[in-house]
């Protein structure tokens, strides 16, 4: 018999296959686990699977007596209450690095769809106005992207891969992390000092309560009027109320991003706005990355049915 | 007395102020030379300012009978006719180089939305379909960028800032140009070659008789079904009847295009699709490049004036 794996979160079902291949999952797919399947057909399950953003507190733990094991799909583990597995003894896992590669490049996507004004240049010339009579303020010139300063915020993997590709667009690189390492860009020691230095912030930090909402009104002041915001983090970094406003009065030139506060919504101030790019939080979602994320759940899972250590076991749980 | 300088193309009044200062102008702004100023007005003309890519044969060459140089302003020099100054003594100089940053940041900008399908995604977004109950087509995780291997189809300035800025993207790059040079991306030994080889071509080679037409219904085949063509050179370079036909019955994926057949125009059939990226021949066009460009201008015009040589003169011109 397989052993039995609850799936936690809603997963397409064709990010599923490879686990069914191994493992009788009980798909809860988004639904309380006690919602979805009885107390019986819970009572033995060991493991589950589910997306890191998904809150998911020691409520939901206690309904699988015997669980063990949470294996988050992707990068992000931000939704699972730590202290509450710590109590429980329950293993964390994720799958460091396996999107990092899309994550970076969607936010190089962004950052220079924004700052060459990507969708509205498109829009200039579908709509057919390129061909008018006179030349649009659309043709005005604008800064580009070499000699900027971009700040990272965050240099985990996916920051690194980020500096990596925005350094061969010949700027200046910098970044903020708790820690300073040993990596040819400028540190600043805050993220204040590092808005005062660029004129892209790049969000790049792990989610959580030491870094919710960090990316305020005045980090966005600091950033300036021909500044711009790429966020591929979490919607919870960045005050979204704040950043919609310089947004549209200016404060910033203009914003990239894949994650909001609320998913699956962008709220209707945001996608009113001309000057921002945005993407339903795909960064990580390639199929590349896709085998990656599945990669790391395999060998989490596996390794804890076999009694051994998560080879990717989220640090400090 | 300044000298006088005949503005032959149609440019924004701001691109001219430094020209102004140093010279007198006679702004034909796109007109025939003949049809702007008398005969008598054009007599003592020795020089010219050009749009590289505007037709520029003998015949206007023969109304300013004292002219000594074609300044072009831009890198590029196609819409000269080479044999006509040739054989009239008139110098040809360009902007080599000023503005390849920004096209090469145009080129992959339009790389990456095209691949990883940006603004169908940002719609998605904006029209509050990601907020529907049911997983969309749109989720299905695609290709990205790791692993791919991108073909840049010439090797001058533009195609070498194109091929760095790839490489740090986590893909194999590949090149054709004429001549091999010692660079660290594999060479191929013809656009044929390259197109069997790559999945994304990158098009940044200088237009001419020769590479007239070169991407065509055969090299987009080759390029297959997962593959994209980006063209920053000239639209003469691609078949773009064969381009829209390979775009709508998916022979390739997707395509994005700073340049067309007949700018200011984009034909119906290639805005009406939803698998390009379309951007108004602005590769070239941001504050820095313009700096620069009116940098090389005013050098080769000055070196004119005073006798010298052009410091930067089209090759065999």
């Amino acid at each position: 018999m397989p052993d039995k794996v609850l799936i936690y979160s809603r997963f397409p079902k064709a990010q599923l296959v490879r686990f069914s291949e191994r493992y009788e999952l009980l798909n809860a797919a988004g639904k309380r686990p006690n919602e979805a399947y009885s107390a019986a057909e819970l009572a033995d399950v060991r493991a589950m699977i589910a997306a890191g953003g998904a809150p998911l507190g020691g409520e939901a733990m206690d309904m699988l007596p015997k669980l063990g094991a949470i294996v988050c799909y992707g990068t992000g583990y931000d939704g699972v209450d730590l202290a509450a597995t710590a109590k429980r003894g329950i293993a964390v896992g994720h799958s460091p690095g396996a999107n990092a590669a899309s994550v970076a490049d969607i936010a190089v996507t962004l950052m220079l769809a924004a700052v060459r004004r990507l969708l509205v240049v498109d829009n200039y010339v579908r709509s057919g106005d390129w061909a008018g009579r006179m030349p649009s303020p659309m043709m005005r010139p604008q800064a580009g992207m070499r000699g900027r300063r971009v700040g990272v915020y965050g240099m985990g993997e996916i920051g690194r891969k980020i500096a990596a590709r925005v350094a061969a667009f010949e700027t200046e690189v910098g970044y903020f992390s708790r820690t300073k390492y040993d990596l040819p860009y400028q540190y600043l020691p805050s993220l204040e000092a590092l808005a005062d230095w660029c004129s892209v912030l790049m969000v790049a930090v792990r989610a959580g309560p030491e870094t919710n909402q960090m990316v305020d009104a005045d980090i966005l002041r600091r950033i300036g009027g021909d500044g711009f915001v790429v966020n591929i983090s979490r919607g919870s970094v960045v005050d979204e109320t704040a950043l919609v406003q310089a947004l549209t009065d200016q404060t910033i030139a203009g914003a990239g991003l894949d994650v909001f506060a609320e998913e699956p919504h962008a709220p209707d101030a945001l996608t009113a706005l001309p000057n921002v790019v945005l993407s339903p939080h795909l960064g990580g979602h390639t199929l590349d990355s896709h085998v990656a994320m599945q990669d790391c759940v395999l060998a989490n899972l596996d390794a804890f049915f076999a009694g051994k250590p998560l080879p990717y076991q989220v640090k400090g749980a």
